[in-house]
């Protein structure tokens, strides 16, 4: 059974990076099952792909191997890094961009990637995704004990996702991601909803957008609904519409949930 | 031999959805093989989908699975399909994306997946492509019968291109694809125009196009021809160029062919 | 083992041609493993799509196929073509694509692919990629022998990158690649520098970008930088930013080298 992995980066679809990478890949392991989460990250947003991987990885069956490659600091002094944990393994520059997965892993080991007998030959000094990260896959696919490709290390970058804040009644959180169908997704948890008893009210940009719907259907085409969206978080979108289109909003924008007054 | 599963859905490249689809088949089957038709279907286009599908799917070997997720109503009462035809599986909502396909098939049966052992553990309301659909077709994939996937039921939803006419000698028909060479296909089939013996004449938007020709390079360049594409409907295309861009045509755009008048 | 199949096209990827031609393809190797280098070049344009393929196909292993259709001569007289290397197979219209590629590599032979057996049955005048190219290199895959594909020939179109000049001290190239970075890639190769003694500057559009450094963050965020890319190429980059965008460059533009005067 040929070991999957997954790659994450910012490296678009028109150029020959993502290609490079999956062929020094397959140069190690020929019968390693690529699979693209996406390569149009925004260009060095390390926030927005650790979201995009959060979302997908979790799918994936047990020993899956996804690589991160966002990489603005490339040539710097960022260790490139492995964090194993019970069920998968995340591969990419220690950078923060795992750090929102790992929390809900059980980390085993965190190694920074010393042994140069498991890079390509020659490493370019702008393009650590093809010359390290791709052939470290590589090389773990077939077997290679994580111990072998470096030093363990206690620690790495943690980066978070924006925090909500509850104020009286009021629970605030933002936008965190904006899909291709203009849902505006926000950092709001639905558990963190269950604490209200009552019916709810949403509110961004001026618009109320009512309770906690089950699915877009549930109110008009063209209207505003807020559900917990298939990632868990809450969403505002439009039935058979863009939430973004419709109320202006983009990321970082405020979004407030309390309890309706009577 | 790894089964086939192909994917045409309107989650887009950037967003988690197809890599979590993709996901869940392989945490069923590792050994799926996975064909991205396209992701890029406007959002809740279903004709659009079913366009790009039908011009494909095709050309897959027999035993296919051909997984279509364009699904507005996700999350209401349109049924779970799984349509099986002599030499294909199609699998998606019911909401017609299938049936310009089942019409050229010879269908076996058609179920409606009801049994929940074969969807994830948790199904949301919002995302079926991932919680329903996709496992089904790895359960598929892997020889589960298909009346095992639910109740066999006799009928589906079905949608149409927009139908040609004929009003004396002039054939009437319409832009229903621009595909991204800028190339108009139209709903016009090479067939229809068999009955006229001479030579024909084909305009839209004012634009005199000439006759049917064999390729795109039998027009000088920068100038619009008239061929059967490879799909086998008329299509309108600008040598080395855009026919989009040079006639001003949208989807929808009115086209005609008729008998040149001497 | 399966036999790796690359494609690079201006098929796009909201269309159905690319997986048309995966299909037909997987049809009769269904063992295939295929992997996109790009479907996203510009349309028609050939030097552009030879570039991208040409940064990337150096990096799978030995035997793979290289399937490179932009096609503008789609169905005119152009040959199809087979190049077999030393390392690698490259298929495709004889339209220059690939001599790039056969520059750098041992030729073992060309072939005009003129055996019909080897293509679909039926052959449609503007799809060649999927009617004569995928189903060849799909048949190659599975072992057949290239002297069986057609009739070896002696040449092939060639194409050149733009050549790089000197005039007194100073190099003179042009940027040939903007990447979705926005970073500016030249015809400027990084031996062409080593008979400078001293330290370098480098010039485009009235920018002195200083000289060549190791990475991008060498330089502060949002200043511009000129380094050996990851391909060998001198580029112009913005650290944490697009050169692109900055500089107001594009494909074409001149950039100079020379020693720093004192």
């Amino acid at each position: 059974m040929a070991e999957i992995i997954t790659l994450t980066t910012d490296f678009g679809l028109k150029d020959p990076y993502q290609g490079a990478m999956k062929g020094a890949i397959l140069s190690i392991n020929p019968g390693a099952c690529l699979v693209d989460i996406t390569h149009l990250v925004s260009p060095g947003n390390i926030l927005e792909g650790a979201f995009i991987l959060f979302e997908a990885y979790g799918f994936f069956p047990e020993g899956t191997i996804h690589v991160g490659v966002v990489d603005p600091g490339v040539g710097g002094k960022r260790m490139p890094l492995l964090i194993q944990t019970r069920r998968h393994f995340f591969i990419g520059p220690d950078n923060g961009f795992f750090s929102l997965l790992a929390e809900k892993e059980e980390v085993i080991r965190v190694i920074n990637l010393t042994k140069k007998e498991f890079f390509l030959k020659e490493v370019s000094p702008t393009f650590h995704g093809r010359d390290i990260f791709a052939p470290v896959a590589a090389h773990l696919s077939l077997g290679a004990d994580p111990s072998e490709l470096g030093e363990e290390v206690k620690d790495y970058l943690r980066i978070e996702l924006p925090r909500t804040e509850r104020e009286g009644g009021v629970l605030k959180g933002e936008v965190i991601h904006i899909d291709s169908f203009g849902n505006l997704i926000t950092n709001i948890r639905g558990e963190e909803l269950k604490n209200y008893g009552g019916p709810l009210e949403v509110s961004l940009r001026g618009f109320n957008v009512g309770g906690v719907k089950k699915t877009y259907c549930t109110v008009e085409k063209g209207s505003p609904v807020a559900l917990i969206g298939s990632s868990g978080f809450l969403e505002v979108a439009v039935n058979s519409g863009s939430a973004a289109g419709v109320t202006g909003a983009s990321t970082g924008c405020p979004v407030t949930v309390e309890a309706v007054k009577i």
